[in-house]
């Protein structure tokens, strides 16, 4: 809806970036704690120099067993994955791991909120998607059901998060609106 | 006041290890989602062999942000750092850093509940020591106040953490009689 806007959201910063940079401000305002996890990597040989700090010499990337970022809005538990997409007309959900639906389910049975924060890239729009129109897909997907979410559908259940300069990817306010 | 228990718990495993099992417990008895971060790392270099995994030929560890555990309970965001001392009279706040401290205090501004789980190894005891009982020690050290607390204090104000089995570290129960 946004076609001509000025594109200041597009300067080499990822969607995962743009968030941290987010949480970043929503902690120093006092609107919400949230971190990005850091990546899982089994160590398996480590340097120790005189006199210089310790040098990891091998190590791999392991799977994450939860989701990118968690936290603390409001009082209550966050806990989201960010996508980006390049496709136009739905979110693919190859995009999505199964143990990151496990992950989210578990979360919300425990009372917290769990989304998606999805950026479709051609459109240049980031969505706050909840955990159970996610999972009405995925479990689709297994009876027969399209493997991807259409942009529409996106569009219509998800928030449209507002861009702003200090907040690039201003989660709270679709937060706000979906669950408070 | 358990002298003569059996030594179950003390086979090799550090506390954090104990905690991560009663954390998978906890997760399969859908009792509660906690999870350990992961270690952040800051990766220099990385090869990417044919066939193979991607290595980490060069990293560094980075000072983690926040603390080890967080995650939901009963409804409740949960957040917490693990610590043992070998001291037998009181837990050193060296123990410590600066940057859990603040991040503990915004988690309790934000309506979460922060803690440590305190192993004092000589007495093979844990403990649950909620942070406002922190804060008072490490805020009073900075007015000319001790740089410890007491083991005394620790044992009055939190609460001592059963050993189970699989719930090696039962802290959720502890958390029952504090703030449910
Ligand atoms: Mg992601
Ligand atoms: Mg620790």
């Amino acid at each position: 809806p946004q076609k001509n806007k000025p594109d200041f959201s597009n300067r080499g910063m990822t969607l995962e970036e743009d968030i941290s940079a987010t949480n970043q401000f929503y902690l120093e305002a006092g609107i919400a704690v949230v971190h990005k996890k850091p990546t899982p990597v089994q160590i398996v040989q480590v340097d120790y120099p005189k006199r210089s700090a310790a040098v990891i010499k091998e190590a791999y990337f392991k799977q994450a067993s939860t989701t990118d970022f968690n936290g603390v809005y409001q009082g209550k538990y966050i806990d989201f994955e960010a996508k980006e997409t390049k496709n136009k007309t739905s979110f693919p959900l190859s995009n999505i791991h199964q143990h990151q639906i496990d992950h989210m389910k578990a979360i919300i049975e425990h009372g917290g909120i769990a989304f998606l924060i999805v950026k479709f890239t051609p459109h240049d729009e980031v969505y706050v998607l909840p955990a159970h129109c996610v999972f009405e897909y995925w479990d689709g997907q297994f009876k027969g059901g399209r493997k991807s979410i259409p942009y529409q559908v996106v569009h219509e259940e998800g928030i449209l998060v507002p861009f702003h300069f200090q907040a690039r990817v201003d989660y709270a306010k679709a937060l706000d609106k979906l669950y408070f």
